[in-house]
């Protein structure tokens, strides 16, 4: 299959427990890096409560926008897991026991311990495509563009190698920081006009604290090292005339 | 005025920096834990890019369907900070210079320090008003109920303060933890039970690793606390007759 040039997804994170707070996200960042590096650009995330209808909808309306769309969160044993239920519902597809699922994890427990908690796991959307996981059994699983992931960080990373080969991605998207002993305000004219410059290149101002002082970090995006070395020389040659010091970041 | 008993609100983050994974969100729990503690629940939480019309899109339709609206990022001094313009644009409002925001950030610098960069970030919609930054000067602003924050964590967070006046809230949200040294699939049963049992309560079951041991954390929230009480009571009886070890967590 020929490469997109530009592949695009969304994060959808299934959890009250992200809602209220209680918990801090970090399934986004591990995703978002994960997917440049295979050439997919995440276009937006959003966090959604564990409720059925809200679910449907969302997915359904994220699957037409983007290419691809990861959801986490959602597919245990307890009450609360409703995920994949929820996208049987939106792909109108019976939720019924997945038999390749059934074996898995009736091997991967002990006799007698596939109880009827652990069973629920093994319901998905008919005919869904299985995404193995190498950290506690239960897969997660894919119907046509959408991928359903577990909510625990260190699970969910561990199933990211098996998923590469059921994603095309396209270009790699590249990068290049800057990092500058300065504040946004003394560089923000000169970076406008560089970034005016190159418009199809994404260039991003970040400030940060590092030892107590404060700095600038320049970041510049796209798919194209030349485009990238181009901007990164003029934002040096401001820097130089300016007298601003680099950090390593 | 009266307190609606329930209020509700979205979060908006606004920025490619957490799109792309290269810098982890804190702002939603933060914000999140904040609003729960004044009575206002987080129905829904997006990230999208520094693209104004997708700005624009998101923030009108979120303030549709919220009580409150919170967007952090895109209000500094650089080319890629539009949060500003856009929810002008957004509004309908003229964006122009915000004359009391001019007078603190003319204060709050020194003399020939309130350069062109800086005097960007005193541009909002018209007649907005200001939320008072005590960390670095530059305010944040509201426009009915979209409340525009900054993205650098730090300031947010000493910036909540001077906002409670402004948000009215609804009956806080309650919680109690009950955590447990089991796996979810050994008690997911019984937990469907006393969620059928207490339909308008939301009890979250939630997996740990703690010290190499797995465990559950079992979160009810209302905000009833004779609710959250009868709740833990009935989980407490199935704990104990199945002999689960509490954990302190």
């Amino acid at each position: 299959m020929k490469k997109n040039k530009k592949v695009n997804a969304a994060i959808l994170i299934i959890g009250n427990e992200i809602l209220s707070g209680r918990t801090q996200d970090t399934n986004t960042s591990s995703l978002a890096l994960w997917l440049n590096s295979i050439g997919v650009k995440v276009n937006e995330v959003r966090v959604i409560a564990d409720i059925e209808s809200t679910i449907i909808k969302t997915v359904n309306h994220l699957r037409e926008a983007n290419d691809y769309v990861f959801t986490t969160g959602g597919i245990g044993p307890t009450h609360d897991d409703i995920t994949a239920q929820s996208i049987s519902k939106a792909f109108n597809l019976e939720y019924m026991i997945h038999k390749e699922a059934f074996k898995i994890l009736e091997a991967y427990y002990k006799i007698g311990e596939f109880n009827e908690g652990r069973q629920k796991m093994v319901w998905m959307p008919k005919n869904a495509n299985l995404i193995l996981n190498p950290t506690s059994g239960a897969p997660g699983f894919n119907v046509k563009n959408v991928f359903c992931l577990p909510g625990v960080p260190s699970i969910l990373k561990s199933m990211l190698g098996g998923l590469k080969n059921k994603i095309i991605g396209g270009d790699p998207i590249l990068s290049h920081t800057i990092s500058l002993k300065t504040v946004e305000s003394e560089i923000a004219n000169s970076l406008t006009n560089v970034q005016n410059n190159n418009i199809t290149v994404e260039i991003g101002s970040y400030p940060f604290f590092q030892a107590g002082k404060l700095g600038v970090s320049i970041v510049i995006r796209s798919e194209d090292q030349l485009k990238i070395d181009k901007c990164s020389s003029e934002i040096l040659e401001f820097v130089n005339k300016k007298k601003i010091e680099l950090v390593n970041r």
